[in-house]
């Protein structure tokens, strides 16, 4: 089966990132990409910003699409840098700022997780928690 | 609490729809809104159509923002019927087939659940299974 | 390495489409899409429509996101049927009419390609010439 | 005849594009579109970034858009410059980053093509090894 990223590991993926969004106590929206860049499983936790259900969509799908995490990303992308302007193609799925980190099998990136519902250090902090349950 | 639709709550519909749509051998997405309509969960199972990502999250949006179940609101839709058109609305956020079925409480509508995966009997019947453990 | 359609399958698949476009003397524009939905090659023969260039590429996408051809898709989508209204949905990438057909792999759908140009029964034809070099 | 290139001249500017690209050893993709701004072809190298596709794409159409490459029209158009702002422009289809380059025909821009998968810096060299085998 080529599918690297199952219904099962999006669910550790997001019980991970829940947990550590609850022990910083900022509530978020938490998204699992697959290899393809589609959507395996979101969770917006009681209380999570409205605004940020297609925020972390669009970050899971970000960093695999350009194998990067979104806060990496961020650098290349502000006004001056190599990629600014970046945010405007894919027809407005490309999030420029951190929250979306890439889950790697056998160092290959195979999917990603995105998480928005706070400052951006709380975001990529609480994705990061959730990759490494990959 | 205004939100009557929980994450808890949408984890429940989730699972039982899943058991459904395990129980006729058909994968599914399912997606749950809360009252205002917004993305409160959402699961692809394994093998499940990747086009019906959208769909099953639009089927859910639509049930709750017109309160009716999409196979309803479907026979309105057809050409020559009154609501003819009506998926050209909101953005292409309508879906006019079946498999979105509104959640209620106390018989007011506070959310709906939306599934997309197989025929349109198959998305009605694993919505209906959602819907009946809410 | 998970991904069941390289460059060169979707090369050998693009070939064999354009030589029978070229013997029913019908100019196309052909596209390949892999297993996650997104494009792998594309190519407009001299003369082709230019409104085809974006048809082709959405066929593709819609074979694979529905795992069926886009000719047995238009009997499900017509005003009445079971899925009418499914070309508004996934932001206006499904093309609901003959061309796009699966590419499968041990009986599994890994891809799509997608073909348009001609009529309906041309497309089908060249897109079926092209599925069957994959 | 008008159309100054054909599907066999985007396919020798994609080749050499290729060759440059796995000369540095970074899988890219590679668009090439017409005197019209419209796409001719596009190849996704193995292994490519899948959100490059697009960008690709839209490198070249802004490439002929402007008849500039998309590294000198990025200068133009970071904040406080003159054309800050028209990557809003033309429906998302303006890419303001290096790697489309125009391509000419008796010093006349008859199309371009667009490259996307590394640095900047990388696709402008790729870019310029197809424009160069035009």
């Amino acid at each position: 089966m080529s599918n690297k990223v199952k219904l099962e590991d999006a669910r550790r993926v997001i019980a991970a990132a829940e947990k550590k969004a609850a022990e910083i106590g900022q509530p978020m929206n938490i998204a699992v990409a697959d290899e393809g860049g589609n959507l395996v499983s979101h969770v917006r936790m009681d209380g999570a910003w409205l605004g940020s259900v297609d925020i972390s969509i669009k970050k899971a799908y970000t960093s695999r699409a350009f194998d990067i995490s979104t806060k990496d990303l961020a650098g290349h992308s502000q006004s001056g840098n190599q990629f600014f302007g970046i945010h405007a193609s894919n027809d407005g799925k490309i999030m420029i700022f951190a929250g979306g980190i890439p889950l790697k099998s056998d160092g290959k990136v195979v999917g990603a997780v995105g998480v928005s519902g706070g400052s951006g250090d709380q975001d990529h902090a609480v994705a990061e928690a959730g990759a490494a349950a990959f």
